[in-house]
């Protein structure tokens, strides 16, 4: 549970541990910017060698204060900062901020430094943010706890954007662009090492204040899972967007992640998922996340994604188009009474369908845009609007156009983005309140962008019944052999090939009388996950003698092997149409996470697959193989009927639950292949492989 | 041939038919342009109704004139247009431009007007530009016969680029880009409707201009490859990098190209595959162009691709990381020496590895870019840096990390790119003369694109040997059966399965024992090109009797169908560790392309190909391979060896000179599946169906 971190964002009075008069100093800037920004609770700044700093009585030591400040700001080094941290706690100040490097970042013994401070604080109730940090800054309240240059360089104005980021310099660059384009900004908070206070608690702070309408954040690593997505359903429930960058995407950036803080590397189509999980866009840099604010503050929350383009040259309609396409927005059809209408307002060789060519007639008939727009706001095919203007000038009046789409957009409610590279060009629509970008690749990514994370808002969540007690056997670290992993998902309900673990060739010649022909035979044994690269498997068994013959040989082999013989399987024959498989394993950082892809031997090679978090439905199974390479064959190829998603769909679920249920007990497990035939033929397990954790299962 | 269209270009005479004394009209702001851009030759403005306009003595007709102009400009429109052309050639103008619309873009009638026009000027020998065009204009002449308004909005400047474009719009958009970062543009030129002087014709003339540096293309269409690749060939030869749009990547796109200018639409995976076949840079808009331009032309020719991240921000060097994997760029591995060195000249707290965090340091001491960069150059491990300041304002000595960079870049000669956002921050880097970005993504997509670009323009050209000559059935239209089509494969050395057409069952018989078994056994007719869908190919045949009893089978259920009864094949049964695709047709206006994928069922479902255009070599297929989804498959998954990815490359080339060899008299050939083995062991052909065009080859 979170106190909000009040006494951080909205502290009645601040202690600057190591002031400075001059304001160009880290001790000296955040008593400048309060007292310029509008703090009004108590500025005390410790400085034993002055008596007044900025106007401002200087104490001698924290103690020597008139009162215990809810917040002190430390910006003495090294083992000052330490001394300053346990001062702080001592005497019961709320929280610190805590300037310095040379901590978590520098290795072994940072890292031990760090967790003294964090315990002493802890134990004191006294919260910790940093250390390594450029600090934190509310512009609702002018609680400056931080340093940031960037405040000098482009003045702050209060605002609805919230800013949490692990670096300062990237808070700091992203405060910049939003304001670069007049956009009001109100948290810019960097956490630094985060040795207590993550950005997801941060996030969820800021998430509760009412006036915050959109909210950045910047990670690098993802610790605790759970606040960041506790401050996601938070934002949902109150429709407030978070567009997140998470770097270390790539080897190369993971690789210079963990050289710069040391943090543990994610996984980062797990991290793709969580975020897809929680509603939250994933951007790649700062200027996308600057890009898209002002249509999100705008309140575009799009009902469907069919694009209307209307531009005054022929190329650039078509190159809308193209960006369109690339962004997945597909050309609204419109109908023929639009058209008709559009088409009586144009010269004869423009064009009336979509994209709409109004074409140079713009510069003799200024009122174009403004006559045609009105005949497709009638059109329900139409959902978001995109006028493309890549030249204008002399003779164009361009503020009636700007004028005309302000009022279109008003009267119709819906998302309207201009293209316009031209200063002169864009700067009446801007002026105007229209969302305005320099070229259409932009225009129509923050459409695109606006609608897909609307829609990823706002989708149900899947909520799943109790979780199934998932027993494993004790004490055992490792893979259970094939035989007792089908078991165990049987047990589940999970659909597996039907077969008989085989102890002598009298059993096998049995179980194949039992499993009908063709039979496969397979040596079992926990010490031989695979199989097969051993000539332990045999396909198309015809006779019950085969059957007999493949237990001596595969028995012989085992024993030659020396590994354990756990027996032989006699299994029946499953053919589906397609091979898939399905994976599952408990991420050290967001537990459970179910993988679906394209099964078979190819599996490792290709990488055709798709990940999930708990809970999931169905329909999230169904939508997730849809995103396969391999998509165009589940509607079935060349007249086959189309493949059993559903079925593959339920054991995807029922494997994540699995999982879930050992709680902890279960490392991993494997299904591939699963056979999946036509629709309404269901899909079954034909190998399977679970791994043990060798813990037991922590507590239902 | 062509003539470098020296009289449109360098005239020495320019008449204007419709000339006005308003600069603001479209007839009077060719005039305007050439008296202030130093056009030397002689201005013949024509309009009755006037004695001199803008200064210029104006004649009444175009046989009033003094002398027959070089160039004519058509402003009149209509049939006044049509009649001022045909007057044009009639008295020996060498080069027309027509400027008035409402031709072939509007329909057949006018496609059949601007055909007159072009006759009429052929027939005189004259050359025309557009009708439907914004005109054309040099900058080194002065020669100014367009009306682009963007030549007031932003002010020429001669220099090294060259712009030609289908589109008017586009062409005066990316010269507005390009003047708006300073750089200087001689040729701006749009063709409109192409009814004779096409973007390749125009794009080898201005190749042909000693000062130009840089070629920009706008395409919709590509109607005449020929013309463009000449202009390609040219542009290679003397290092002139090309730089290309072509819109209508898309469906909508098309779509939409389509209803602008009537033309046909190009598959565009094949204009992809001709682009870099010619060392064409392809790219999406004209941001992208102009974005690119300075990098090109300060000479980056890079030789390889290891990149070295600077910043000042932690998190700059883990976001530049990973944009440089997003862009194929590996960061260079520095020796240990390097990292010593660099290590020496930081503080203790920063990363001496490449990506290098300077850290906030740099706010201490401002030669810390200017330290750490000659000990970088020094490490022959490091092709391109890039230096990332996300950061920086008051305090930062900017000025000397633009000095030392630039400094750098001339000692080293190799491409240093800058990302900087505040504009405080980049015009220092930007006036030594460094290409400065606002982010990482453009730096570093640039880096990638001139390197990648460099490498396509100086690629050894592939030439193929005298083609075969390729016999095909006179007056055959449509498909041969297989034995056929595997038979005129086989005849040009390319490797098929054994196989025999039988006509009776005892013929099979016969068959079954020279093939061995398991043998396949398929109907064959020409009629029935997809034989599994019928039932008509049975595999694993063990018996000859089998075979025999199929014979029947088949022969009856062909003649059931009433198709044509070619006879029944037996052939041998031939399987390779992968089932791979080569097919080629002839495109219409690309002439033979071949594509190479993943082959099988699926192939249409999932279209994992590669199109090439010949000639290509087999290191050319290998590449091509390489693209494809199923790429990790070719080295060998699980410890199995690499596939023969050679053997299956000699069969893409030889298909490719069999397509070409038929001079058009083959439409279509398709092999699937090519059965590929490990390395060593070939690639056989095992289904193949080849389509007669009903046409004779065009001569040898």
């Amino acid at each position: 549970m979170t106190d909000l971190l009040t006494s951080a964002l909205q502290p009645r009075s601040v202690a600057i541990i190591g002031a400075s008069d001059n304001i160009h100093r880290i001790g000296g800037r955040p008593i400048y910017y309060m007292q310029r920004h509008g703090f009004k609770g108590a500025i005390y700044p410790v400085n034993p060698s002055r008596e007044e700093i900025q106007g401002c009585k200087s104490y001698a030591s924290l103690s020597a204060l008139p009162e215990v400040p809810d917040l002190a700001l430390v910006v003495v080094g090294g083992d000052k900062a330490v001394a300053a941290v346990e001062e702080c706690a001592d005497l019961g100040v709320k929280s610190a901020v805590v300037i310095a490097s040379g901590f978590g970042e520098t290795g072994p013994e940072g890292v031990e430094l760090q967790r003294h401070m964090v315990a002493r604080a802890r134990a004191k109730g006294m919260r910790l943010y940093g250390p390594n940090t450029q600090g934190l800054a509310n512009f609702g309240t002018g609680a400056i706890a931080g340093f940031s240059t960037m405040f000098i360089e482009v003045p702050p104005m209060d605002g609805p954007i919230g800013i949490v980021s692990q670096s300062g310099g990237m808070s700091a660059m992203t405060y910049g662009l939003l304001r670069g384009r007049g956009l009001g900004v109100r948290h810019v908070h960097a956490t630094g090492n985060e040795a207590d206070v993550s950005v997801g608690e941060l996030a969820l702070a800021v998430a509760h204040d009412p006036d915050v309408r959109l909210l950045l954040l910047y990670l690098e690593s993802i610790a605790n899972p759970a606040m960041l997505a506790a401050a996601a359903a938070h934002a949902r429930e109150r429709d407030l967007p978070i567009i997140a960058i998470k770097a270390g995407r790539s080897a190369q950036g993971q690789k210079a992640a963990s050289s710069h803080t040391g943090s543990l590397a994610n996984e980062d189509r797990t991290v793709d998922a969580f975020f897809r999980q929680h509603g939250i866009w994933r951007v790649r840099d700062p200027h996308e996340q600057a890009r898209a604010a002002q249509a999100y503050l705008k309140g575009w929350r799009p009902e469907g994604r069919r694009l209307v383009v209307i531009s005054n040259s022929g190329a650039s309609c078509v190159m809308g188009a193209d960006a369109a396409e690339d962004e997945g927005l597909p050309l609204a059809e419109l109908s023929a009474q639009t058209q008709a209408a559009v088409a009586s307002k144009l010269p004869g060789f423009a064009t009336a369908s979509n994209p709409i060519d109004v074409t140079a007639a713009l510069l003799s008939d200024s009122g174009l845009f403004g006559k045609v727009l009105p005949e497709v706001a009638q059109d329900p095919a139409a959902d978001l609007f995109f006028i493309n203007i890549p030249v204008a000038g002399a003779g164009y009046d361009v503020q009636t156009f700007a004028r005309d789409a302000a009022a279109f957009e008003a009267a119709t409610g819906k998302p309207v983005a201009v293209a316009a590279w031209q200063e002169s060009v864009a700067e009446p629509f801007s002026a105007q309140g229209i969302a305005t970008f320099p070229n259409e690749g932009e225009a129509l990514g923050v459409l695109a962008q606006v609608t897909n994370h609307t829609a990823l808002m706002r989708k149900q969540r899947t909520a799943w019944p109790a979780l199934p007690q998932v027993q494993l056997p004790e004490g055992v670290r490792g893979f259970l052999n094939e035989a007792d992993s089908l078991a165990l998902l049987a047990r589940h309900g999970i659909p597996t090939v039907p077969l008989r673990l085989c102890h002598s060739a009298q059993e096998a010649r049995d179980a194949f009388d039992a499993v009908g022909a063709p039979a496969v035979v397979k040596a079992c044994s926990a010490e031989v996950p695979h199989k097969s690269e051993h000539g332990l498997v045999a396909l198309g068994v015809a006779t019950r003698e085969q059957a007999a013959d493949l237990y001596e040989r595969f028995d012989a082999k085992m024993q030659a092997m020396g590994v354990a013989r756990d027996g032989v399987i006699v299994a029946a024959t499953r053919k589906g149409r397609h091979e898939f498989m399905v994976g599952a394993r408990v991420d050290p950082v967001f537990g459970p996470v179910v993988v679906v892809g394209d099964g078979g031997k190819n599996v490792e090679a290709l990488k055709d697959c798709a990940v999930l978090l708990p809970p999931f439905s169905t329909a999230d199974v169904v939508q997730a193989l849809g995103t396969l390479r391999i998509a165009p064959l589940l509607a079935g190829v060349r007249g086959d009927p189309p493949l059993d998603v559903q079925a593959l769909a339920e054991i995807a679920v029922a494997v994540g639950r699995v999982i879930a249920g050992a709680r902890g007990a279960m490392a991993s497990v494997d299904l591939n292949p699963v056979m999946v035939g036509a629709a309404g033929e269901g899909a079954v397990v034909v190998d399977a492989l679970v791994e043990c954790a060798g813990v037991p299962s922590s507590g239902s």
